[in-house]
């Protein structure tokens, strides 16, 4: 059975299009891929003279180098479009600069977008493989693979695990792909957060609504935090960051909780004493750092496998 | 004869520079290098450890990417400068900037400026080569290249063509560089768009001044319609985007007056439902998209031949 | 003696860190390396396979490119990232952005900072080496080697060469660099400018504050123009551009007091007129440019022996 698998996406979109087998997948190749990043020469001919184009329409310094340095790891040649200096500004729609690229003959596009839909509505228009780097508040499939890896670096199966993840749910496609992700893989995925912060089909995403913070940590093997977006605090639907950080936020006090062998993440970057106390981010519990390095190596398999699936009909 | 014709442009400053058999020898260069672009390992060693330098002082997605993707499919070197981060902000000269560029030993330098002549100027201050990506109101010769040679493509040769050529003809580098290109190779352009659009000298240019969109299109070969500037709308010389459509946008009703096997041109991007029409844009007679790919070879044939006279003492 | 030398320095951080021995060597090992920059071919394999990240909180054109290309040149892979659109905007500490920087293995981290001392900051928080790129008013080790390369080009030896040092010597990097790494190869270095431009304790930085222009030029051997930051015009401490130009501004008036054989210098970028006249900056004694191509050869000599020093225990 095994033998006969193949990966066959052409197109990373969400974590919803991938089966448990594909996400495994994903993770093995990761990891053999894992340790190109710790040589001395840190580069394999693997994407030598493909075209891959980091697209981003939202400012981002990690997912964009991630994205980058994994390319370039294999050789790829590498080209950044920002939207602040794209097209996008001369009222170009967003097919159009992506037929544009497509007729420059990419390999790859890896696209972030605020629009929740952007990477799926690409792939209508351009031959071109589409990650998907984070779009609306819809998907970020790489975050939550790499999320997934680090955890099972640790855990051996995410089997039965019970996963927290605390913050605003509703607006973050972190905790949308999180939630697919490690319920597919047989995990109990609780949420916590202001009620403004739940979304009403939350269940049917197979997550437990948590009543409280310390209802969702309790024995918990896994304890993520999401990233306030402090750009938007004149939100009405966020407290004042004091107030969240009081209730929401993760300290040692509610670390208590928890497994004893408890792993403590979060997506980066992370507000300090806001959704994540200091002591716990640079704590023993914390694989923070785990997550980034792993991004590396998630990507790395990510553009292997898509760009294996470029020629075949599916 | 043929056998003793050698390129020997040190620099790409515009269409006027170029005599038919340079422009030739240029596109004939360039459906050589289209194919590489379609490889599976899209590079060849030509250009490996060549310095190429794109010096950006307006936002361009297209142009500048279709450079670096040109540049680094024969393995040069890329650099990008924008001017927003470029020194120009703290008060230098464009003459010292190139000069401190020179003094890092590029290869070549290509140049996009707001200012008509920039890159004339440049030349007299620089040894590297020299190509212009547009200045100011004055030639975008990469751009009227890919132009012949997408029609050169379907039309075997451009003598005896009729060129429709719709817009703003007296602020377009597109039309001015085009204008000069086909007439050149002996196709006759016409002209038509708003009084206020149409220069003084552009008889002078070789082109014929028709009194109607309708004039102009009327058995032509090809369409090009230029692209509406929304951004200077305010601008008094430009009438309402939507009375713009009205007249002078391309759409199927003004196509049926030109030849059946017509093509349609646009350098991109698009303002659709200003200046062309979403159903012609996308129509069968479009050749749009294959103007981006053959922008890519074109920009592989320039910098290869000015590269190729980069020693010489021309 | 010199058999036993060894480089030992993992990270660049400031002219005062380094012995004079160290200081010959880099400068051997650029002179070494420049004439890779001249060659047709400009690329060795020296840095394949190695991750090299610029990392700039302030605007830069020369100093990132010079970095990007020395880098390019010796086979690294690069990466760029402006403060503008980093994570710096979404309230990151630049230590967290360090340490995740850190965590996708780079081999070297070139910083720019406005602060002072934040180079330094971040070798207590990552592993990868750090090459300061200009630390607030603070040091500019690179720009100080450069200079010193230049003058030992013309002069042999820096040994008892009088360096006249003009502007604002408080506030600039370059200054504090260049008296640090002068006074400690044996020249006596003399500053003059506005005394609001005069930082108390120059004198313990071992140069002599000199009474005018004039005296401090007078039998120089070297005299080096500082910028104006005309973006700080408004500052009470900086008098009217017209004013500084004239009593401060580098003319070939005071130029007769110096040596006839002597070296003008400027960091870049120029303000012509203000702190050096046009006929001086292009004039027969001016080094300016050969300034600009060896701080490409200082860079591949830094980040050579940064390299070298990673595995080490030191």
């Amino acid at each position: 059975m095994k033998n006969s698998y193949q990966f066959q996406h052409r197109h990373i979109l969400g974590i919803e299009q991938l089966s448990t087998t594909d996400i495994i997948h994903i993770l093995d190749i990761a990891l053999s891929f894992k340790e190109i990043s710790t040589r001395s020469i840190k580069k394999v001919p693997t994407l030598k003279g493909k075209t891959i184009i980091n697209f981003f329409f939202e400012p981002s310094t990690r997912t964009r180098l991630s994205f980058e340095i994994a390319a370039k790891r294999m050789s790829a040649d590498t080209f950044n479009i920002a939207a602040s200096t794209s097209s996008a500004q001369k009222g170009e729609t967003l097919i159009d600069t992506a037929r544009n690229l497509e007729a420059m003959n990419p390999d790859i596009i890896i696209l972030r977008h605020g629009s929740s839909g952007a990477p799926a509505l690409l792939t209508r228009y351009v031959t071109a493989g589409i990650i998907n780097a984070g779009d609306g508040t819809h998907e970020h499939p790489s975050q939550a693979l790499l999320d997934m890896m680090t955890v099972r670096d640790h855990k051996k199966s995410l089997e039965g695990l019970k996963i927290a993840i605390i913050g605003d749910i509703a607006h973050s496609r972190v905790a949308h792909s999180n939630i697919l992700g490690f319920t597919k893989m047989g995990a109990d995925v609780h949420v916590a957060g202001p009620a403004t912060f739940m979304p009403p089909h939350v269940d049917t995403l197979g997550a437990t609504v948590a009543a409280s913070v310390k209802e969702a940590v309790t024995d918990a093997d896994v304890v993520m935090a999401l990233r306030i977006q402090k750009e938007r605090q004149d939100d009405p639907l966020i407290p004042s960051l004091r107030e969240y950080a009081q209730f929401y936020g993760i300290n040692k006090s509610i670390l208590k909780h928890a497994k004893p062998d408890v792993l403590v993440m979060h997506p980066g970057p992370i507000n300090r004493g806001v959704e994540m106390n200091p002591d716990v981010a640079d704590g023993e519990a914390s694989v923070i750092l785990e997550q980034v390095t792993n991004g590396v190596a998630i990507r790395m398999a990510l553009l292997y496998l898509v760009m294996g699936t470029q020629g075949a009909e599916v």
